[in-house]
């Protein structure tokens, strides 16, 4: 089988994703019978490619990593901007990989939904999209028979979405508890460890990367009201909008807070909620928590993160991402890239 | 899809699955137009019942807890044993649950070869046909293009062989560690929590149906040999054998050592280890081990089991089953009966 793919985003993800495409060839030609040719690269910053015969990804790393433009090695007339990009590039499937809009999940709904529409499969790592329009882009790329795979929305590439869709096929999934957000949790490991002040610890986490000049997404609580949405809306037969979740994010908790809480054996986690309602309704909620420290979330520190299943046949699944990088997120999107490989989206079609 | 399957092996395991069979029918109709017929039990203890117009799961199930044998509600001439009621039953798969044979896998292993090469479906909770045949039927199964599933052979029903097929498609799994055995596990947890010697302790698992009157497949580690080889063999890509893994149980473990390592803020566990070496072959070990209590491992107590994947991609997944019971065993079955349903076999038979 050969793949015509492209990115769309080329930042520490998409990078990673060109990365792990080189360095998984041969096992994605060997084992999965799959020539992976990449025809088109688009970025914010570092303008659009297109070559129908194939980008040398060495080189546009090479390019993004000395701040060159990728104009040089676009094949045919300019590409003004992403839409006239997806438009031209020969591409059967699309790698998204754009910043997270939390206001409405644009332009990159509007960017899957017209791929979706044009019969391309869509693999993407964006939480936008998906909390405003999953139901939608679902149905749309079951009508068009295209895979439409997500895996990397929530907790980078660990297959928190696979266990459901495959490990969890025909369990009740009653509820689903987790730390989604690594930034938070890595600010409170660090409030504890260091003693420092909120402040001081988001300042700590934007100077390594781990948090935005503005970290209201993060701090406030809505990356992982996305996430949880998610989970909820693809494993629980939900349509929440993140305005349907009880929010609460870390911003009024002091130092003061986290020792005291430590002197009486217990740890703050923001911790993310869906759960069935007597009604049958889920019930969704993301806020600060007092854990115990015998409870395992209790020890998920820094930016690692932990999800719990619960359901009618298998009590209690824990499942734990430890250290993850880039290249988890981006592997998240390879495996996705896989099920598209392996015709997995055609069962659910056929639903 | 019309979908007839018979039971092999009816005790608590095959029981849950009957009771389960029931429970999910609408859903399997509803969500993946599976209508499965029950045409065939067979047990150990109560006999034989074959009956292509499908037999009545409730019936069954009272028979057996009122111990009666199931031939009053067998059609046509008595089935003398389990080999005469497999070449009978009209079914195209097969569940089988029979007591794990340590020395050789058999008769079970002889069953599934026998059923895989009329090219029936099976699904399988046994360890021993997949400790000692596992690549043999893995490629008859694919030879003949039909299913051959076994998640419950691992930690219940977790999905702890999915997430290697399914989520970490692609990746290069270099290590599993992992606590398996629950009766160990129960028998060291009770050793601390009630100041037990190990014999005291594996009293009160046999008196609560967690150990066998002969414990040794436990407590000398063999259960766990063989689930280690499992995740080796099929994750991994190597062909070990149980006598290729270092092994020691528990028989020594005394409630000095328990209360010494504690005392050090340790715990030992029975843990169960396979790591890709330098030369790309794989090393698998049982024993028991001292772990922090810092250690994830160290708070899995009692009945819980707990497995690490170290991956190439995502370097450490952590993966808890809490409190699980038959009916997650059975949960597995039917998990993978979905497999089959959802023609997952097919894709690994082309490769």
């Amino acid at each position: 089988m050969h793949l015509n793919v492209a990115l769309v985003g080329f930042g520490n993800v998409g990078r990673a994703l060109a990365e792990l495409l080189l360095v998984k060839q041969d096992l994605l030609r060997d084992e999965h019978h799959a020539i992976v040719r990449v025809v088109g690269i688009s970025t914010n910053r570092h303008g659009h490619a297109i070559d129908p015969a194939g980008i040398s990804l060495r080189t546009a790393l090479d390019a993004v990593r000395f701040g060159s433009r990728l104009d040089g090695i676009h094949e045919g007339r300019p590409v003004q901007d992403t839409s006239s990009f997806l438009e031209r590039c020969p591409a059967s499937l699309v790698f998204e990989s754009l910043p997270t809009n939390p206001i409405d999940g644009q332009p990159a709904l509007d960017y899957i939904r017209s791929l979706l529409q044009r019969g391309i499969h869509v693999v993407t790592a964006n939480k936008g999209p998906m909390a405003f329009g999953y139901h939608e882009l679902k149905a749309l790329a079951a009508d068009q028979e295209v895979g439409f795979f997500f895996e990397s929305t929530v907790m980078d590439g660990a297959p928190v979405l696979s266990i459901g869709r495959e490990g969890l096929v025909g369990a009740d999934i009653s509820e689903v508890r987790a730390i989604f957000n690594s930034t938070t949790n890595y600010i409170l490991t660090q409030m504890e460890y260091e003693n420092l002040g909120l402040e001081e610890a988001i300042k700590e986490a934007q100077e390594l990367g781990l948090a935005e000049a503005d970290p209201s997404l993060d701090v406030d609580g809505w990356d992982s009201v996305f996430k949880i949405i998610i989970m909820a809306n693809v494993l629980m037969g939900t349509d929440l909008r993140p305005e349907d979740v009880t929010r609460e994010g870390i911003r009024n908790i002091t130092l003061e807070d986290i020792l005291e809480a430590r002197a009486a054996g217990q740890r703050i986690k923001l911790v993310c909620e869906a759960t069935r309602q007597p009604d049958g309704s889920i019930a969704a909620a993301v806020g600060p928590r007092r854990l115990l420290l015998s409870d395992p979330f209790a020890s998920v520190m820094g930016t690692s993160s932990v999800i719990d299943y619960c359901t009618d046949v298998l009590p209690q699944l824990t499942v734990i991402e430890n250290s993850p990088s880039p290249t988890t997120t981006a592997y998240g999107m390879l495996m996705d890239m896989l099920n598209v490989v392996r015709g997995r989206y055609r069962f659910e079609v056929s639903e």
